[in-house]
């Protein structure tokens, strides 16, 4: 199985980059400053020269993308669409370049977060972006052809990367090993247009 | 109390505008077209002039906004951006603008529907934009000050609009007085941050 991690210097990517590199003898992990397979998912020209450049995969797993983090009251509409062209279009992008790049029976496998459904203060542009790709996943799934999967994991903060005794947008942070199995649960097994959750 | 129904003559907007006439005295119908309250949602000078233009408001109802509709692979990047510009950031504008002219405990109820989260085929991008809509009212209605509220209705497919016998996105079409009865709610309980749905 030939997989490519994007955001692979990440908190979650560089965790999932890791294992898979245990269990598989094909895996990529593409960042923006990497020198070997670089890429800016806001550019869609920058995907495909990606994607051109390595063989045919079998998954594609994205853990890049950014948003604006502000309250309300200090959200202009310029800081919304920072977020619409990072995590929201350029996974949206992603997915609609990698279905033809994927082989038959491949999957594809976007990262949101517990923002979606749960409130934490100067976080409303994320939660946006979140939503919006939960039901964009929940749709698109249903449309992708020769078999090709669509799932999105969407935890809540990481311990190590966030204070363990503080709550993030109401519930305490997870292992990354908990997050690390919803990947490799949208990996290996033959779901599709599921939103894995763990808060 | 002084109401703005925003898109009043689409199918929804139409009948909430005339319904709230009946029961409330100052009740603006503004769309795209009128020669009194023209507004165009996709252009914040147009929502700021609109409402520069009346006096201050206890509720907006905005019931406008247009997304694309097409097959996933058929959607291009700019076929997404039609509904991102219009339903979605159209509406986050709306809001963002609103709060300023709004009197205290006025209330703000934006419009998304079942593709949220039921899948129709050929709305992939509808459903993004419905799904950023309920995370992004879930979200902000937390940040509002003075005691604004938000809400969202969703409803189903109009039955009129819509062949009664057949489905849309898995159900049947709704009674348009369904959809005013979410619009009544959000309009006068003390509810915020609600996903009223109707399917």
């Amino acid at each position: 199985m030939k997989i490519l991690v994007i955001g692979a210097t990440g908190t979650i990517g560089k965790a999932v980059y890791e294992s898979l590199k245990k269990e598989y003898t094909t895996v990529y992990g593409a960042h923006r400053n990497s020198s070997s397979y670089p890429v800016d998912i806001t550019d869609k020209n920058s995907i495909r020269e990606l994607l051109e450049k390595l063989p045919k995969l079998d998954a594609i797993i994205n853990a890049a993308g950014t948003a604006s983090w502000k309250p309300l009251y200090d959200l202009t509409e310029e800081d919304y669409y920072i977020g619409i062209k990072s995590k929201l279009m350029g996974q949206v992008n992603l997915v609609n370049i990698a279905k033809e790049y994927l082989n038959d029976n491949g999957s594809i496998t976007l990262t949101t977060g517990i923002l979606a459904e749960h409130y934490e203060p100067g976080a409303v542009a994320l939660s946006l972006v979140n939503g919006a790709l939960h039901s964009f996943v929940n749709a698109a799934s249903n449309e992708l052809e020769r078999n090709i999967r669509l799932n999105v994991v969407a935890p809540g903060a990481i311990a190590g990367d966030f204070p363990e005794d503080k709550k993030f947008a109401g519930y305490f942070p997870i292992p990354i090993d908990d997050a690390i199995a919803m990947y490799q649960k949208s990996l290996t097994e033959n779901n599709t247009g599921q939103i894995l959750k763990k808060y």
